[in-house]
């Protein structure tokens, strides 16, 4: 077993450590003679001497200084929090002026503090504010802690040289073996997981190991307390992604989980360059990577799945260190210089001076190389994914995301089959994100809200089907957590009509649901959305699909009556948090919903035949803390056995304030109509202003060798493989 | 009188108009020439080569077509509005490219199109979609035919030369005669005013003039259509803006009305300089644009007062050209260059050609140099005004906005004493603005909505008082057109302390509502508006006094009470659009409220001794075609003779998302307590942290050499002047 193999060859590598001159982990010395003379450069500023400069300003406030190393007391936002927060980072960015400039007093500050935490830490208990069974010490959850073994490691190792053989045992026995016991043995169980919080303890033991020099961390963190591999570094490598780099929580947190992986690689890498751990598993952490940046929209925002905060973007410190070291061992760019130019700053190590060397050609792109992609998730890449099906380029990339996926554990959501549009940058079609004020103290010391669990995870904050006023799995994680969606087929071989589609028939008992979508381009000159969702139930459900619109109603084809008081959609499962603003009922023809986003006109368009209620809310209600952001959505709703909900989301015009013209600001979609709905085929044709658009969709194979025919009102159509797609004039 | 002898000198100009040769309107031969060598320059791209590149771009589409000149149809947004929008803007950029690249292409599409309008115009009458009295002939409303007479007049002017003496009478008699006729005829009364619609006609009706050497027209828009100068371009200049360059009707609109008065000036200028055009009324035209530009925030964006459109920066088109001949014709700098350069685009004449050059320089600022200003409002300065506080610098730029000005005219609103805050380039505490999507046909065709005087001219729309859920002046213009508010006293000289307060005795009969701010800095590291507002009144009245916040609730020190179903605020005068989303009621202490606005905190601390409700309040009632923003406040009411409202907005604290920290989120203010309140004197202390600041203001005199004092439990308060400041430690 590889596993084993790797385990081995690891045992071999502690031993040679007994070798190695500090710093290794993050820099050594040889680095820090090279970054003093490009600090030292006289050429105009370069990215890298910005960030030393930056760095130093920061550092020196607290230079000469009484640091305080606090009695742990305050939650996230608090002040004892924040200081520890800030101590670990001060460590760390004065450990590494030391090496640069050879001043001591950076050692100093470093070795004070050390010390500080060797007399704190060995009598801290659980921390008073702890919600969790997974308390930290210094900090109220685990996951804190671990950060600050991860970067006080290395603080460790930077002034090492600087420490008296005293001074290293106490801080050795006071300061990590406290954190290290309490990691791996207290909180054994939660330190044996394969999960991204779990990643940072064992980068954070590990870290201490190597820095330490104590094999027995060292194989702890590589292969979990029982040093048999199941758990640990080494298999979160192996089981936290899916082979193509996809992490099962979604992107931000791979933002989050990206740092530790990178950071203790890196140090293994120096530490033992022959175990190839950047090799390992084909690469899996520049896969892991360069997937989390193409989850981005041009802004550089993370896509909100699951749990993700909508202000964290590829700017995010984890990821300047992140994209360091992988320019440093990976080599090649792939888009890394495009991320590293909007981040501005570099880690003070070779792979920023790497960075910051490339970034003085003024050649580099303004924007990352987005391309459409497709990731599957789970271990082996066998538990549905996600597809990006992309148009357009620069400032108008369209983007379309289509997830498919599993639940994503803790942070998952309730989302099977949803989608997200981005479009110029912005967020059109959008996902709730998470109901969190990271950091803010007073919005419950900043951990996840309530309303996270009872609005954004449930399935009506989603771009998806819901049935009966009822999120997927009833809103059961654990259940949630043993299915995933299933991609049908996909095509994105002809960029202007890219096509994916994917199946759940477990988010319901006794109900599968199709989702199949296409993305167009140079229809008319204008961008569409095509959008197939059908249910097919054993029974009568009412099934609502929500389009969580980001913009100012313009104007709607429909009448709609709103309320002289407001009320709320539902009672549970979200539809709780949303007033009904208005409300309309149509069962013909076409509805047409046109928004206004900043500069852009957005038009849905849906099919009505089958009778649909149309609801327009807003969220707000039953928030009596006002944690949730006022948004807005559009809901169409039948109740039917099983309904087929086509929809045309059309990018049409452009509002030129500055000249006061409005540009195509109307739908050109007409007409919508099924030609045939069977379980053989589905035939739908479009009818634009001048053009129309034929689909056919083969519902029983994908094969694409089969050959499919089908007869409409006297015309036959013919096709090969999953779909068919033509264009024609009127 | 200095009308009367302008009158007479300008007799002589049109004399001599005679001789001029064209072009000589816009630019001339020797401007013409000298752009196409700084077009030719082979030195890296010039701002004007680039604008040049843009203009042929945007006409060479148009080139060697057929143009469309279509019989007026639509309203604003629709297609023959457009159409013919960018037909005049098409022919002045062919008409300029043909004088500078003297390639007669140009002039022939001028020709073609002139003559096309020279058949059209004497066909039109009233427009079909027109909803006012002032109805214009190729577009809905009369202003448009104005914009089309000034664009179209020029580019008369610039292909003169080019068209025979044939073409000419014909363009002269079909194109001009009927619109110059329709307007000092049958639009006589509208004509014949003084607003800024009516600069535009008359400029129209001037430039077409001077380009056709008709005295009459001239006159006529020098100095009304009876040519007595009481109405007409002069006394525009001498009656619509307040000596120090404000306009009524805000800085929106001067941005509108200060093209044509810029155009016209320049070709007035041109036409005989001895004039002396841009030096009326002590340079009268130079001190509008700089004031306008003052009122910008930091992003370019005008002070959204009265009916303005948040969308709408320095850089529309209008700026561009006004800030171009402005550089040209009064030279010096005063900042124009911060603002060309966002513009980033030049007007290709003369003083585009000086703007591009001086932006070669890498020294330009880019930050308007925005100072504490005070501008009167009325011809004669003495209508009230509106005083703009100020501290911090460039990015931490912060503005206190407070008008206490005339009504505004048609444009006006009901917002005495009312105040907006930016910080950071956002806005904090703001005004509605207007309700209009300009541009935009589905929304009535760009018109102002109804909500726009429903709600946004109402009171309850602005940070001030309102009286009995009652709109001052009883939301009646007539009426509010008749009174101004007055400035009591201010003093910027300390840039710490600066202090502004003024009154007004009209809004509702009976009451005198008065308001005084402080806008501190440095105060333990904190900016502080302090805002006094006291009513005086002959009975009892309920007093509401609203703060439009802008940004996500963090936290309150008070415990409210949010619904079940959403009601409305009240029936009429704006509280039908507002949802009550949450309410409470206090009788002592201080109420404090938290927002969070990007990454700022955001505290108002207000005193509630005298039983106070609050409501939490979000519009979005009553608008059933969805046509207002959804945007929130948070009302102070008291139900008494004459209350005080005493409040503290403190700009607390940074969000730092990166890093997850939050710094200072916790307001600093603990007490807010009046000491003393009576005819003659208001004693007042706010209690910091650890900072006791003590104000104390002379109600009855403002002479700076009177002595006042007060003893307020045994200590003795001395000071000469309005108001008194002590900043103490605790």
């Amino acid at each position: 077993m590889l596993k084993n193999i790797l385990f081995f060859a690891t045992c071999l590598m502690v031993v040679h450590l007994n070798a190695q001159t500090h710093p290794f982990l993050f820099l050594n010395k040889q680095d820090a003679r090279t970054l003093l003379q490009a600090t030292k450069s006289n050429e105009s500023i370069s990215v890298l001497k910005a960030s030393f400069v930056e760095t130093k300003k920061e550092v020196d406030e607290y230079v000469g200084k009484e640091v305080d190393v606090p009695i742990p007391k305050d939650p996230a936002g608090g002040y004892t929090h924040d200081k520890h927060k800030a101590n670990y980072m001060l460590m760390f960015n004065a450990g590494i002026l030391y090496n640069i400039t050879g001043e001591t007093k950076y050692a100093l500050l470093v070795k004070n503090m050390l010390l500080k935490y060797a007399v704190l830490n060995p009598t801290l208990k659980k921390h008073p504010q702890s919600t969790s069974p997974f308390s930290g010490h210094l900090f109220w959850q685990s996951l804190n802690d671990a950060n600050w073994m991860v970067y006080t490691g290395l603080a460790y190792d930077l002034v090492y040289n600087y420490l008296s053989a005293d001074e290293r045992k106490k801080i050795e026995i006071g300061a990590f073996k406290p954190e290290v016991d309490y990691f791996t043995i207290d909180l054994k169980d939660w330190y044996d997981r394969l999960h991204n919080h779990s990643v940072w303890a064992c980068a954070g033991v590990g870290i201490i190991g190597l820095a330490t020099n104590n094999k027995d961390y060292v194989d702890m963190a590589l292969y979990g307390t029982d040093k048999k591999g199941k758990v640990g570094f080494i298999a979160q490598m192996d089981n936290l992604f899916s082979p193509d780099g996809y992490y099962t929580e979604g992107p931000y947190y791979t933002r989050y989980a990206i740092l530790p992986y990178m950071v203790f690689a890196n140090a293994l890498e120096n530490a033992n360059p022959k175990l190839k751990i950047f090799e390992h598993r084909n690469s899996i952490l520049q896969k892991a990577l360069i997937t989390c940046l193409q989850l981005t929209n041009i802004n550089g925002s993370f896509f909100p799945l699951n749990d993700a905060l909508k202000e964290k973007d590829f700017t995010s410190n984890e990821l300047v260190t992140a994209i360091d070291i992988a320019r440093n061992r990976y080599g090649n760019d792939n888009g890394l210089l495009t991320v590293a130019k909007k981040q501005n700053r570099v880690s003070l190590d070779k792979g920023g001076l790497l960075i910051s060397n490339a970034l003085k050609s003024n050649k580099i792109e303004n924007v990352f190389p987005y391309k459409s992609i497709e990731s599957t998730d789970g271990v082996l890449g066998n538990e549905g994914g996600l597809s990006v099906l992309r148009n357009g380029s620069n400032e108008n990339l369209s983007s379309l995301v289509f997830k498919y996926a599993s639940q994503g554990l803790g942070h998952g959501h309730f989302d099977r089959l949803s989608i997200n549009v981005f479009d110029k940058g912005n967020e059109i079609l959008q996902d709730y994100g998470s109901a969190r004020f990271i950091g803010i103290e007073q919005k419950f010391g900043g951990r996840y809200l309530n309303e996270n669990a009872q609005y954004a995870a449930q399935t009506i904050a989603h771009n998806t089907l819901v049935q009966d006023e009822t999120s997927h799995f009833g809103g059961d994680i654990e259940l949630g957590q043993q299915y995933h969606a299933d991609k049908v087929f996909s095509d994105f071989t002809n960029s202007n009509v890219q096509v994916v589609s994917a199946v759940d028939k477990n988010a319901y008992k006794g109900t599968e649901l199709k989702r199949t979508l296409f993305l167009l381009d140079s229809i008319e000159g204008r961008k569409y959305i095509i959008d197939l969702f059908t249910s097919n139930s054993n029974t009568v459900h009412q099934f609502d699909l929500p389009f969580h619109y980001n913009g100012q109603v313009m104007s709607t084809n429909f009448k709609y009556a709103t309320p002289k008081t407001l009320e709320t959609m539902g009672k549970h499962d979200g539809y709780e948090f949303l007033w009904k603003e208005a409300e309309a009922e149509m069962n013909q023809g076409i509805a047409q919903f046109t928004f206004l986003n900043k500069d852009k006109f957005y038009t849905i368009s849906t099919l009505t035949n089958d009778a649909t209620n149309i609801y327009l809310t807003r969220i707000g209600a039953n928030d009596p803390n006002f944690n949730l952001r006022s948004e807005t959505s559009i809901v169409f709703r039948k109740t039917k056995q099983s309904p087929v909900f086509l929809s045309v989301v059309e990018m049409n015009g452009f509002y030129d304030t500055r000249n006061e013209f409005s540009y195509d600001s109307y739908a050109n979609v007409k007409e919508i109509k099924i030609l045939q709905q069977d379980e053989k085929t589905t035939v739908f044709k479009i009818v634009l202003k001048n053009t129309t658009l034929l689909f056919a969709l083969s519902n029983k194979s994908v094969d694409q060798k089969e050959k499919h025919d089908v007869t409409i009102s006297s015309e036959h159509i013919k096709w090969e493989g999953p779909y068919y797609f033509k264009k024609m004039n009127n």
